[in-house]
């Protein structure tokens, strides 16, 4: 039988890019496991026992389809949040959500403004449903607001996309500023913010849940601080007009039971969550310390990893596959001039002792 | 500040259609729980312990994400299923391939052939993405692949969908019918074939798995005989290049780490898979005889469900709204003349003995 198969105009125009190489994947490549998981900003302080229990109870319960409208943990988020159950949408990942937003908003040709370097899964979507991405320099390693809007203004995108705290390089937008940002923004752009370190933020960079939201939508996750990235759970606080339509494009049964059992219980385990964080600070505080010893500048931090100044990006490579050659998993941002950077995740203090100790040695091989 | 927000034409022009109300739904909307949940055809066999204690064990591994690649769960399939890994992708479910398929082949306004009554989430993600449905009546309750084929050659659609076995009826295509239908499709039309049910179905229903699979997707599921439903994994075997295509759109982190762990864990049991499905066989028979004593006709079934002929809509409505009555879920066909019919998943000895009894008791009100 003779076979005539044609992609769509879309599909055919995209290269054949995968957005991250997995640790399973060195692994694989390597032939050899690794010893330190920092790479990907995974929690290795592990789950809240009380999301633990929960989700091996909802094993048991396996043969049964999730609920698809996730009502229990929607509630209970609402609840946590002071919104609307209908200002709630539940995602696989915040990953799932930035898709279905470029889906939401982005006609094939219609521009998209981000930060150069910043998520490179948001430009993956953007690219995948045809969009137009045009992209602001950070500026002093931080996501450039004043050149974002500039840029806005300029060519009315449908959608800005905004980390804040940022990733990869952990810094922060003061909330004010943010604010502002937003109020001048055309009309006709949709702020993706992307919180997926929130719980790991200062005061001072927690923007308040507008009542008004219908400009923004405020991405979430329980991959970070909850230390559930491999159950594939996060959420979206929007106008509910939003979310309402979200339903009609979504895989409703795309979050499974395990994921939004795990999340329910661990929303209520305020108390875990604060201590991930508190851990987190003095890790953070530890590694400050190492890097000045090591004269090397730490890029300060409103998340749950470091970024490390190496110089150039030719030691920050190398330094990364020093590390890795010691089985020690971590990345480095995409492009320059945040490249001159190795990023890292704060774990436990065992757990940053190690890295330390394989920090000291293997420095001196990049010069 | 103003917003004027715009979605897409799309978006703008669907309704807010949920393809299925679930039984969660109808606990919260009756305020009592369900006594038997018997209509999503979830198998109430519940897992192979070995696929829950991998899981159990996936469970505190959750803080790491799952491996975008799927390797070793796709190995596993491809040694199975005799094919290359390049051959076979992983999703939450064939649910999320499906709109990845619609996603890769259909522009809008571009032509897709179904079944009236077939799958209605695979029609919710052709109209999700502007598909235009084409579809073609049920004849003698089975999908009609003279009908389906004549519409495909007078609308040469991008894609053909055909469940086998099917869903609502289960009824099945002998594997011989189904291979000259699919060699004289149009050239430019590849076939999703739905095999979600093919662990329960017979000999003569099993097409094999061609060498040249240029044409045809496979579309199966951890869902039913290996009861993983709330787990959301599923894959499609098919041509390299359609595979590779699934790459560049795919959410790569989309399917958890609990549910690659259990996949694989249950596709090596292999024992189990088969029990379930001999008991399905023992239920069946026993449907049958009941059937029979009650003076209903039950429709032949290459599946883990029965469909059960009540004579007409209405009757099928009262009776479906008398099980909830009676706290029992079961689902019926949308459209006629399949929902003269009441669709009821097959679970264990003891769960038939109870359906059996409640069903002695309310047919009389149905008349």
């Amino acid at each position: 039988m003779s076979v005539e198969r044609f992609f769509t105009r879309i599909v055919e125009s995209l290269p054949p890019t995968i957005p991250f190489v997995a640790p399973e994947a060195l692994e694989r490549q390597r032939g050899r496991a690794l010893q330190l998981r920092i790479g990907a900003n995974e929690s290795n302080f592990g789950l809240s026992p009380m999301a633990r229990e929960a989700m091996v109870q909802a094993v048991d319960q396996t043969h049964w389809y999730n609920d698809p409208e996730g009502f229990e943990l929607r509630q209970a988020l609402a609840v946590g949040l002071d919104v609307d159950m209908s200002a709630v949408g539940l995602g696989a990942g915040i990953d799932e959500i930035l898709g279905l937003m470029v889906r939401l908003f982005v006609e094939p040709g219609e521009a998209v403004v981000t930060s150069l370097g910043a998520y490179p899964t948001f430009n993956y979507h953007v690219e995948g449903h045809g969009g137009v991405l045009h992209k602001v320099a950070y500026r002093e390693d931080r996501e450039d607001l004043d050149a974002l809007l500039a840029l806005a203004q300029k060519v009315q995108p449908k959608l800005v996309y905004v980390a804040n705290p940022d990733n990869p390089m952990g810094t922060w937008q003061n909330a004010d500023a943010l604010q502002n940002f937003i109020e001048a923004l055309p009309s006709t752009s949709v702020l993706l913010l992307d919180e997926a370190y929130v719980d790991f933020a200062s005061k001072e960079a927690l923007l308040p849940l507008a009542p008004d939201g219908a400009r923004v939508v405020r991405l979430r996750t329980f991959s970070k601080a909850h230390g559930m990235a491999g159950a594939r759970i996060g959420y979206a606080v929007a106008d509910k007009g939003i979310i309402a339509a979200l339903d009609k494009i979504r895989n409703h049964f795309g979050v499974n039971r395990v994921a939004q059992a795990g999340a329910l219980a661990s929303l209520a385990d305020r108390a875990f969550v604060l201590s991930v964080v508190k851990q987190v600070e003095e890790g953070k505080r530890e590694y400050a310390t190492l890097a000045r010893k090591l004269g090397i500048e730490m890029i300060p931090s409103a998340t749950n990893f470091v970024a490390l100044d190496i110089g150039s990006s030719e030691r920050a490579r190398a330094l990364l596959q020093a590390l890795l050659a010691r089985d020690v998993f971590v990345r480095m941002p995409g492009v320059a001039p945040l490249d001159r950077c190795i990023r890292l995740t704060v774990g436990p203090a065992a757990e940053r002792k190690v890295f330390a100790q394989i920090l000291r040695e293997v420095l001196p091989q990049v010069g």
